[in-house]
């Protein structure tokens, strides 16, 4: 991977996806997605901020939206980690395993090239919760011509927590035994998946009641 | 809108989701994360097809193939359609209505472009339900070391088909009264949410059953 994913086109960033190659893969999906939820956040708040029903809640709005382009950037920086760390992972797992030298170099590599890869997801997944978190403070006070935006980015920041999620436990039994970042990500991941199912619904909820 | 959302770089397109200006929004958004599902699906078939594993399920492979890759260029069109019909909108609710007469060619045109706005929602949930449907179909048969790919295409098919449909819910009250649309759209969108917690509950299942 010489280009960065960021600057393909978006179709070409798709048909990428879609090509055989392992990279770029579901775990720059989901950044993706959480990144374009982030950035749903951002326009809502630009659409609310000023108008006579937000007021007492100019503060409120600011802070969601510095928020959501932080972590805009961060996811967009994540879906490129991802994918370059798992190319690092392929890459270590074409290391020569002829002897046993070479096995023991190669054992060491593709261990440490699986905790980056384990690290950009729980990143992902990390940052996408806090987008969820802006997205149902913005859903009571956003402007109710944009709510669906904000249902939409929270759908997409859910997606992507559950998404990365999925790539962090896929590595995790590559992880040697005796690695703390096994039961670390999986306590983490564990944690963020405690009650979405009600958050999401929560915030469903939010925008419907809105929606009417 | 000049330039084609699509021929957008990822950077710039998730930037200016995040501007006010209201298009792009999160019906091109939800079109996208269906079209990064129906890719992530192409993706899983092409490292499935020719494995040992994957013996008896060579037709079925290609034919989810070839339908993903139908879908997702119809979703790419569809997140410029979706921004092109809602810009058409925000033009027609501009026009002038300092007389009857420009009153009521204003409302004419005003319901002709929340009517396309309307309909490319509906086809994004409509299109994404198929992409779903082709990741239920390769759950139990897709080459295991990219599972975790096929639960974020589900994921991703998911958060589209509820998002175009919030797109469509937020419109329905600007259509005409006699518009057949308004309950059209309503019943379809209706028949494609249900059941759509239980079907997301069971390709989630059928994938963390995989992972482990």
């Amino acid at each position: 991977m010489d280009e960065r994913l960021t600057d393909l086109t978006v179709r070409r960033l798709v048909e990428r996806l879609a090509t055989s190659d392992p990279v770029p893969g579901g775990g720059s999906a989901a950044a993706l997605a959480g990144a374009m939820g982030a950035a749903l956040v951002r326009m809502v708040v630009e659409l609310t901020v000023g108008r006579p029903a937000a007021e007492g809640h100019a503060e409120e709005l600011t802070d969601i939206g510095v928020a959501a382009s932080g972590w805009q950037s961060e996811l967009l920086n994540l879906a490129e980690l991802d994918a370059s760390a798992y190319d690092a992972v392929v890459r270590a797992r074409r290391l020569p395993r002829d002897s046993d030298l070479h096995k023991q170099a190669r054992e060491t590599q593709v261990a440490a090239a699986v905790r980056e890869a384990t690290r950009a997801p729980l990143a992902t997944a990390r940052v996408a919760n806090e987008v969820l978190g802006l997205a149902e403070r913005l859903a009571p006070i956003g402007n109710r011509n944009a709510i669906s935006d904000v249902g939409v980015a929270s759908l997409l920041a859910v997606a992507a927590i559950r998404g990365a999620a999925m790539n962090v436990e896929i590595n995790l039994p590559s992880l040697p035994a005796d690695e703390p970042l096994r039961s670390d990500a999986a306590d983490e991941i564990g944690a963020l998946l405690v009650g979405l199912d009600e958050r999401e619904r929560a915030v469903r909820t939010a925008v419907a009641d809105r929606l009417r």
